[in-house]
């Protein structure tokens, strides 16, 4: 086998057996309840977890804190809060007073199978049990598991996941420059990516440094997955997509390539790809995993 | 003076000081930001927040850590944390989909000022901002800080008041019994009143049996407190409730009084009271002011 081909297997490897590491664990987490008031909570959490994803940013998780050697057992319960609140916030930017979305991985939206206001506190709940899970998170010390509670919540709140939430509701449907784009993909997108590659970091124990560049790395992956994103709802196939193309366009929402052009934006993400490889670069620990991960990331074609 | 008399002076004073303390910090941490991706959050925060209702929880906060000596730059920030859970828990539960409440506290709730997917957001920003705030409480152990955020992700999740929440939405309209009426009581009303005298404890570090008496204790005083509400929707004054009364029947909402009648309810409250004030008791510290907001809480006639 070629090296290419050895990276290709080894990354497909990793990729599959932490799949069904989170996957497990998330449905463990969210088992049948018996009590009256969480039944129905956690039955609406199962259907909005379940079929997963592509639980990327727990993925970066792993391959961020199994760089330095930490065992998956420190690793599963912090990531899988990462993939809880992503979903918290697919619910409530779902919902019809929000980006109002119907289908989401190809089936109803929770608020469709369920009701408005059970969606609403589906996403309360998961958002609040998330903390609830990391204020308890085994094999951690304390300071540890409020390092994670503090950049969970700065990363996902108002300078964060929130804020970049709030800027494009704000700005759907109106003139606005780059600067204003670039501020949403970073807050909606790169945010959450950010904090998955810090959990990694402080699980890890990492110094100051590598919490750094793992900071501007996010920012940089994050930002090109966003900018794939909106070229790939113009030229991407559908059906493997899994969503309709031309959503956006459909939303009237501005984008990298309605400020940019199609192919500016391809040419920012490859540049954006290149950077990030550089930055990474400069780690203190060799990060293969990470590696091949952004690179998968950053140059996919669905 | 008589004794009766100067109590009653005392506890007036204790009320005002700390009303005038937590409405200055809350002002503080939600003054106007220049960031356009956080600016609306916190305005509409602002809006949510001010001018405040009796804050409640946050006094309970203050009388528990007080009573054991505790200075107010240790209590301040977690007390107006659990306001803010209540603000955002009051936003999310006005929504259309939810209790559907055009009006709060005499003026537009904030998904009329503002718009539903605004409140959404808001609501989201504070609940994960408590959380942020809680993570970096000044002045307390970092067990201190972790066991705050456990106990108010807990009370405020879903075996507290989300869970409440979920049974009240589930059961309205609908033929129930008072086992289930009382825990939605407990859960909407009781869990984050047990969680701001929880907080009280921490932040005092009382001991195992302190922290027992206070859960039970609040469990007394928050259903004891439900059920005079639910009184008071049926025989208050409009005007000095600050709110229109009938509104439970309006809505078809199964209460204490329609279940166990006008008389029960108030004789059941009454024996709440008598239970709540015996538990306060078995306290290691005497609690004067803890013992006589209680008394006005469940003595109150609006």
């Amino acid at each position: 086998m070629t090296a290419r081909a050895c990276q290709d297997q080894d990354i497909e490897t990793f990729i599959s057996e932490k799949r069904k590491l989170i996957s497990d664990s998330l449905r463990e987490l969210f088992s049948e309840k018996v009590d009256i008031a969480e039944k129905s909570l956690f039955e609406a959490a199962y259907y909005s977890l379940f079929p997963t994803g592509k639980l990327l940013r727990p993925l970066l998780t792993f391959a961020v804190a199994e760089s330095y050697g930490v065992a998956a057992e420190k690793i599963i319960l912090p990531a899988c809060c990462i993939e809880i609140i992503h979903t918290y916030s697919l619910i409530h930017d779902d919902l019809p007073c929000m980006d109002d979305d119907d289908f989401r991985r190809g089936k109803p939206s929770l608020h469709k199978a369920y009701t408005e206001g059970h969606a609403v506190l589906t996403g309360d709940f998961l958002l609040t049990f998330a903390f609830e899970l990391l204020a308890k998170a085994p094999n951690l010390t304390p300071e540890q598991r409020l390092s994670l509670i503090e950049i969970l919540s700065t990363k996902a709140g108002s300078q964060g996941m929130i804020g970049g939430q709030n800027l494009d509701i704000a700005y759907t449907g109106k003139k606005i420059d780059w600067k204003i784009v670039e501020k949403i993909h970073l807050g909606k997108t790169a945010a959450l990516i950010q904090a998955s590659l810090a959990f990694g970091g402080i699980i890890a124990g990492a110094k100051e440094s590598d919490m750094q560049i793992l900071e501007e790395f996010g920012k940089l992956i994050g930002l090109g997955f966003q900018i794939i994103d909106d070229v790939l709802d113009v030229t991407g196939n559908e059906k493997e997509l899994g969503k309709p193309v031309g959503s956006d366009q459909k939303k009237h929402k501005i984008t990298a390539v309605t400020i940019l052009g199609l192919e500016k934006s391809k040419e920012y993400g490859t540049e954006l790809a290149v950077l990030a490889n550089k930055e990474l670069k400069k780690l203190s620990v060799p990060c293969e995993h990470l590696e091949l991960l952004s690179k998968k990331l950053l140059h996919r074609t669905y």
